[in-house]
């Protein structure tokens, strides 16, 4: 266990990232890429997760990735993540997509993702990060979910034929 | 549900695609951006899904990706992907990494992943796809598994403190 | 003139944006390209005179662009743009591109720059936009320096020798 | 000549790897850029020559580049990649590629190619590599055809007026 | 046959295009990738084809494409491409690309090549071009070459064993 | 001051350096995104500006980029770079980019752009450069407005209420 101090979830946070759709984005249907979406957050989260730790860091895996609606051309996407909760040296990082009009100010939910970082010593071995301190009713339900995934991880993985 | 006949693994599986990892690959440490190789899966994904169901497919959700081991500079990677099973409209495809040191035949593994597609008809609605068969021990164990999960997430989903 | 109501910088800014700088943003001497960081600031300029004049927008003019210092591999660009003033249908978008070690937290002032963006109807043509209001201390002297920079740029081409 | 032993040709082979046209592959006629098709037979060759020679390999010629149709947009390409014929250090990889309609199956011929790579040992110098085994009938019929071309090559550059 | 003037080579040629080499052009082995230089070209030719035709125009083939040496980071690359004959709706466009270190001047032969294009008309059939009049020594040498190695070609496709 | 003979500006200039527009150069309103006209001016003139001072340089200004008309889909621009003038360690350079119409031979002016380079010791220090030498009436032009411009830059910034 560190004994850094916890930091509060702000310190680390993406907040609002805008990214303006042009044509090279999109998908075989005309509607934005997934993948080049799920590539985005994972390099934002990773932002996060060595904001947080202040170590490099490496993800380790990527939950629920949920699409939600499609993105379309000349849309604006709102980037949102942040760090959910850590245990030991991993870190959960929730990831919120929408889709902005930037003519209107409508905005659509796109994609809810969770990604878990792992936070390595300048040998490449975990390192234990901080605690993150929710201080909001929203963080505080992040977190109390974060457990609730995990949870739900390790009992999957137990139910599955191995391999 | 669909009358169209069932379809083999086989037929919609994606093996051993290679890729040769070139420096415009890698992250801020140096070892391959995994959002890379997720929006590769995520693209090679796309056509197991609309071989498998002859239509126009879109991701709905991916879970479960884990990075095993990072991939390194020079490392030639291999991507394997098939449909483990489908219900009504949506299909589970895994998806299997690995990076083979092309010198040597060394494969390790890199990354392994559940995509969920869904097929779409003309007017974008939900149509059913076809049944899959699974044809070896390995599918059927996909097969078996795919339910497992799938069982998982709607229990998880339901534990969750709503929004 | 248009009577749509003025509306505050914050409503259309962008604010710490992130870029995590990976191998392939690098020119040929291993810092930064310059250029990459140019396009993106164009792209995220874009996305202000969108929001503030909900008008279809185009880069018209950029002015003393300002590198202080280069940006390495490993660092977290942070963007940050926001609408200095408007003329008719010309805003002036100021941006600052900081170089943030996630690690430690200190921040270097890369580049600063001045976009001018003009607003258009629907037929190409140019479009009135709303007055901003300046809401801080800072950005009133954005404004006011908006004003002195505008006088100067028609000074100055009165003066160059004609083509 | 190198006492390591002949390979057959499915040890090194390439065979229907997918790529999935996206908008951002176009050329301004919208149809597949074919430098784009060019680049990616030439990154799969070098897996192939690497493969085979277990050394570091480069391009050192491309033949015969025919291009027999257009790819579309929402195609799925197909590259498939296999060694002809070895002579010393030398290796001819032929490449073909067809365009699947992914949702009728159907499979148009896009283009033949001829790609020589040479292999290098740690010094840079060329190093021979093993001989190839051709299986089929096809992989004989390829072999004979390589040393044909080889040939064609070698009179043709005889004639040509000297720079 | 076309009843357009013939047009000298000067009017569509492609000289000196520079391209500062970047660390993202770089493949495995830290040596400028071929394929981006191959892609490169076939985009230039198709400018000297569009330029000399004007009309639409399309790779039909590549042919003795030769890389003499590797270019290395930060080299500067030139392109050279001209028209070397056409023959109806074929033109015949010579590359020649150079390795510049632009600090000393120095330049290195990096890769011939040789594309054919062909010239389309409103429905996408092929269209006879103009005449091409070689101006200097080495333009005639070259229109002279072009006949050859076409000679070559036919007659080395009636030797391959057919498919 | 460096004794290093002065040179023309002929010797390290770019010239209609070409560049046909594919549909990923587009922006949402399916123009060419001006961003990446500016990343490839900044490119170049890199190029000029190594030329002519035989050192390693970096971007450290630009000014007055001035889009006069948009380019679109199809169109073939054209860069056209050269060295204005140099004060020390800096050089001054201009970029003028059309759009040619390649079936019609049509010009049109797209963008102007001055960019202020600064040439660097092996220790990373500014070195003075050669003096340029214009030989066209138009290169003198260019020579005369670069100092009105350079004198215009430094009163502007007396003037702005600082930070």
């Amino acid at each position: 266990m560190t004994d850094r101090p916890a930091k509060p979830v702000s310190a680390s946070a993406v907040d609002k990232h805008v990214y303006k759709v042009f044509p090279n984005d999109m998908n075989s249907h005309n509607t934005v890429f997934g993948g080049m979406i799920m590539a985005k957050c994972d390099r934002l989260a990773l932002v996060v997760a060595e904001r947080h730790s202040a170590h490099v860091c490496v993800t380790a895996a990527v939950d629920s990735i949920h699409f939600r609606a499609p993105a379309k051309g000349n849309d604006t996407l709102l980037f949102n993540l942040s760090l959910n909760r850590s245990w030991g040296s991993s870190m959960e990082i929730g990831a919120r997509v929408e889709a902005e009009n930037s003519y209107t100010g409508e905005v659509r939910h796109i994609l809810s993702a969770y990604f878990t970082f792992v936070a390595l010593d300048e040998h490449g071995k975990p390192v234990d990060v901080p605690q993150v301190i929710p201080e909001t009713r929203e963080q505080t339900r992040r977190f109390d979910n974060a457990g609730i995934r995990r949870q739900a991880r390790l009992e999957t993985r137990g139910k599955l034929t191995s391999r």
